[in-house]
C-alpha cells in the first residue's frame, strides 16, 4: 500500500513529445516514459537522459525514461499522443490522414495493452479524428480518450490580446468552441479580460484581427521557423491538461470530446467546453449558442466529418 | 549598479501582518521586515525569526527581519499596513476610527521618511478611509497609495463558487465594486467559471446567497474563530497585489483607488478594477454601471464618505 | 479507478497544526482535514475556512476542512500529529508526558480506526517518547510510524550559518543525530556549505556558539514570543517530511525512527539518518560515529529512555 | 522609479540557447531577448513566439522576443552567451576555436555597446578560454563575467549518483574543479548525500564508473542523439546561475572564474568553486587541495592555456 509516483508516458519523441517531457517532469508531476520507435532509439534515449540530467537543478524527484519498448509504459496513468507525420509537400490530405490514423492505431493497441487503466491525450493532427480513431480502437469510455485543440488556441488568443492591453497574461480569459486554427469557433462574448469584456477593451476591428490570428496561429509559427511547426505553446497546454488529471483539479478547458448528443452532434469528437478531472473528461458543459455560432460550429463539424471519411475502414 | 534584492516591509506584526510577510518570503519576492511597536518586539522579532528558520526548507533566500525600529524599513519597494486596532465592546465607531487614523497617521510619517520613493498597500479597517487617510499623509501621488479589499471579497466568493460547482478555483473570476462586505457590489455579469456566466451554471437563488455569504465573510470567520479575525486569506490577497507591483504583472485586480472624476466621484478612496504594475496602481478601468450597479456604488461611497467625517481633523 | 487527490489529516488546530495544514494545501500536496477536539471545533472549522479562501489567490485546488470527528479523516494517506499540550508553571515533567501519552493513545486509536493504512508522523513532545506510544498503539509496522526534530534542528542549524557566512540557505547542509534540543547530537563534519567542510569556512569558536544557539533554538523563539512556542519552521520541517512521502522522493532527512539495533539500540525511537519516500519511512542511514558522537548519542537515548519510564501502563 | 522587470538576454538561438530562454521565462525571472544572427531571425522569432505563446498556461508575466538587432538586448540585467559553432568532421581544434573566439569577440561588443552595466554567463565551446576572450573584449570587472561548466558536470554527476543509490537528486551534492569533460578534477571527499560521504553509499570502483561516465557525460549524450549535443541540462545550469544572480541568492556554485592567484594561477579562467550573487561572481572559495587534486587541477590549467594559444591575436 505504499504511495507511488504518478506514471505519465508520451508517445512520439519528436520536439512536441519532448517539451511535454520535460514540462511534466519540471512540475514534478510524475515519473515520464518517453516513447518513440525503434529507429529513433537512440535520439529518444538521449533527450530523456539529458533532461533527467536537469532534474538535480530543479529538484524534481523523478524519473525521466526513453525507450522504444512500450512495456517500460506499463500502469501509465495518462499517455499523450504526440506520435504522427506533418503534411509534406505533394503529399495529398487523405495520404496524411491515412497514415496518421495507421499509427494511432498501432500506437493504441499498445498503449490499451500496457496501461488498460489510463486516460489517453491526443495532439496528433488532424486532432479531432485522430482522437476518434485512438477512442474506437481503444475500447476506452469517453471519459478516457481526450484530444488537445482549444488549449492551445486559447493560450494564442490570451497572448496576443495581452500584446494588445498590455493587461497579463493571468487575467485573460479566451473561450474557443470546434476545431483548430480556421474551423474555430471563437465565443467573443465570453472572453474577457480580469473579468471585463473584451470588447470594453479592444475595437471590434482589432478583435477581429486578434482572432483571424490566432487562426493563422500555428501556421505564423511554420512560416517563422521555416522548417518545423510550434511546440513550447502545444506542449504547455498538454501538460496543463494532463496537471488538471493528475491533481483531479475540475479545470474548466476546452477539449476534444466524444459528443453523444450535446451541441447537437452524436459520434463525434468536437472541440468543446468540458471539465478535467481525476476521470478525465468529467462534464461537458453545453452552452446555449447564437446562430451564427451554431452555424460556425456546424461548418467545423462538417469539416471534422470530412476528414473522418478519410479514415481507413478495418 | 549590483543587483539587489526587493524589500518588503509589513507594517504590523499581529496574525495578518505576520502571514502577510510570511508568504512574501514564500514566494521569495524579496527581503522583509515586519514591523509593529516597542511594546511588541519580543513578539515580533520572534515571529520573523520562526520564519527565517523556515526559508531553508523552502529554498528562500530572503531574510525575514522583526523590528520596532523604522530605520529598519529603509528603502522598502513596497510597505504594507496591517497595523491598527479591532473594534472592541462598547467602543463607538467613530472612537474606532479615529484611533485607526492616528495610528495611520504615524506610521505613515515614519514610512515616508524612511522610503520616500516606495508604494504602499493598506488593508487596516475601515480600509477605504484609512487608505484615504495615509495618501493625506504621506503627500505621495495617487499611484502609490493603494487600499486592500477586493480581492480579498472575489477569493471568498470564488471559493464559494467552487464549493457550489465542483469547478477548480482557478478557473472561477469574481467582480466586486465598492467597499467591503455589506457595501460590497458584485457584479456578477462580470464574474464566470472558465469564461462560462454564472448564471449558466447556478440558479439565481443560489447566486443570492453566495452573494450574502461573501459580504458576510470576515463575520463569518469571526463567529466561528470566537476570538480574532481572518488572516490567511486576507494576506494572501495582500500578497497577491505585492507580487503584482514587484513583478510588474499588469494583473487586472481590484483596489481601493482614489477617484478623481472615474465612476462619478472625486477625492474619494473607493474600490474599482484597476491595473497593479510596477507603478502601483498603473490603471482604473471604468465600466458603465446598470442603473441599480450605480446606486449600490453610490450607497456605498456614501458609506465611505460618512466613515470619513469621523477622520480626525488636523 | 479514477485519480484521486491525496489526503493529509493533521490533529491538533493550534498554531503548529494549522500552519502544517497551510503549508500542505500550498504546495497542492492534497487535501488536509484539520482535527481538533469539540470544544475547540469553531476555531478549528474558521481556520480551515480562511485557509480555503485563500486558495483561489493560490491557484491551489485543494480543499482544507476543520472538523472535530474523525471520520472526515478516513483515507488519509498521512495524517500528522500535532496535538498535545505545552508544559505549563508548575506541571511537572512526568505529568506533561502522561498527559501527552494519553492524548496520543486516544489520537491514535481513531487514526488507525479511519486510516488503517495511512503514515504518522508525529511533532508533539517529547517527540521520541511521543512516537513510540503512537508506534505501541496504532499496532503499525514501523516504516508507518515517524517522528519530527532532526529537519526542525537542521533548519535552524543551517539559517545560523547562513547568516554567518552570507550564503545561500539552499547551499548549507546541517547533519543531527538524536534527540531535540540539548540531546542533540551535530555531526559538523558531514556538515557543509555547498559542499565545503564548514570547518573551512567558520571558526570553531563560532560553529560551537552555532550549535549552542541550535540546541536553545526552540527555547529562543519561546522567549522571544513571550507566550507560545515557534510554528513556522516547525510548520515546515513537517511539510517537507510529509511532502518527501507523498512524492515518493526518497529523501535523506532525520527522523526520529524506531530503531531495532541500529546505532546500538533496541526499541527505541531516537533521531537518525533516515529515507523518506512512499513507504514511509524506509531505511535508516547507520554511519560509524566516532567515541564522542557515541557518548553524546548514548547520553540522547538514555535521556529518551528516562522520558518513556514516565509513559503510563496499560 | 517605477520597479521594472529584469530583463536577460540569450545570445544564441539553438537547443541551448531556445530553451534557456524557455527555463528563464518559466521561472518568471524577468523578461527574455533571444538573440541570433539576420539569418536565422526567422527562426528565432519563431521560438521566441512559441514560448510567449505558452505563458499564458503558465501565469508567467514575461515578454519574450526574438530578434537579430542588438539593440533589443538594450539594458539587460544578465547576458548569456550560448553563440558558437560545433566541432564539425575534417575541422582541426584551432579552426573551432578562432571561428568561436571572433564570434565572442563581435558578440561582446554589442553585449557591451547595448548593455554596458550587465552580467555576462559564458556557455560556448571551449568554455575556459571562450569566457577570458570575452573578459577581455569586454573590458568588464572580472565579477560580471562567467562561465558555465561545473553546474553542468555536477547536475551529471548528482544524477547518476541518484540512479545508484536511489537517494533524491535533492539531497546529492557533487563537487568539481577544473575543466569539462576529462579535464574536470572531482572532490569527491566533497561530495556527499545528504551530508553522508559518498564513500559510504558507494564502493569506489563504482564512485570511479560514475566519474567517468561524469567526464564523458556530454558524449554520452552526443552519441545517442547521433545528431547535436546535450541541450536541456546545459541550460537548466545557465538558468540556475542567472537565478542566483538575479536575486542576489550567494548560491556555492561552481563557476569558470578569473583567477589572480587563487590555486596558484593567475590571468586564467578556470572552474572553481564560487558565491553567485547580485555582483555576479562575489568571491572565489579557496580550497587546500591534495597533492592529486593540484595535479589534476594543473593538468587542466595546462590544458586551457593550452587552447587560449590558439586564440586569434589582435
Amino acid at each position: 500500500m505504499a504511495i507511488t509516483r504518478r506514471k505519465v508516458s508520451v508517445i512520439g519523441g519528436g520536439f512536441t513529445g519532448a517539451t511535454t517531457a520535460l514540462m511534466v517532469a519540471q512540475k514534478e508531476l510524475g515519473d515520464v516514459v518517453l516513447v518513440d520507435v525503434p529507429d529513433n532509439e537512440g535520439p529518444t534515449k538521449g533527450k530523456a537522459l539529458d533532461m533527467l540530467e536537469s532534474t538535480p537543478v530543479n529538484g524534481s524527484d523523478v524519473n525521466v525514461t526513453g525507450t522504444s519498448d512500450y512495456a517500460d509504459t506499463a500502469g501509465s496513468d495518462i499517455v499523450v499522443i504526440t506520435a504522427g507525420i506533418a503534411r509534406k509537400p505533394g503529399m495529398s490530405r487523405d495520404d496524411l490522414i491515412n497514415t496518421n490514423a495507421k499509427i494511432m492505431k498501432s500506437v493504441t493497441k499498445e498503449i490499451v495493452k500496457h496501461s488498460p487503466e489510463c486516460i489517453i491525450v491526443v495532439l496528433t493532427n488532424p486532432a479531432d479524428a485522430m482522437t476518434y480513431a485512438v477512442y474506437k480502437e481503444s475500447g476506452f469510455p469517453k471519459n478516457r480518450v481526450i484530444g488537445q485543440s482549444g488549449v492551445l488556441d486559447t493560450a494564442r488568443f490570451r497572448t496576443f490580446v495581452a500584446q494588445e492591453t498590455g493587461i497579463s497574461v493571468e487575467d485573460i480569459q479566451g473561450f474557443v468552441l470546434g476545431g483548430h486554427g480556421d474551423d474555430m469557433v471563437p465565443l467573443i462574448r465570453y472572453s474577457n479580460a480580469g473579468g471585463v469584456p473584451l470588447t470594453k477593451l479592444i475595437s471590434q476591428e482589432r478583435i477581429d484581427a486578434i482572432i483571424e490570428r490566432t487562426r493563422k496561429g500555428g501556421g505564423e509559427i511554420v512560416q517563422l521557423l521555416g522548417n518545423g511547426s510550434a511546440y513550447y505553446a502545444p506542449a504547455a497546454a498538454l501538460t496543463e491538461m494532463v496537471e488538471a488529471i493528475l491533481k483531479d483539479k475540475k479545470r474548466v478547458l476546452p477539449s476534444i470530446a466524444y459528443l453523444e448528443g450535446e451541441y447537437g452532434y452524436d459520434d463525434l469528437y468536437l472541440g468543446v467546453p468540458t471539465i478535467l478531472g481525476g476521470n478525465g473528461l468529467e462534464k461537458i458543459i453545453e452552452l446555449e449558442l447564437t446562430e451564427e455560432e451554431q452555424n460556425q460550429l456546424n461548418t467545423s463539424a462538417d469539416s471534422v466529418r470530412d476528414v473522418m471519411k478519410a479514415l481507413p475502414n478495418d
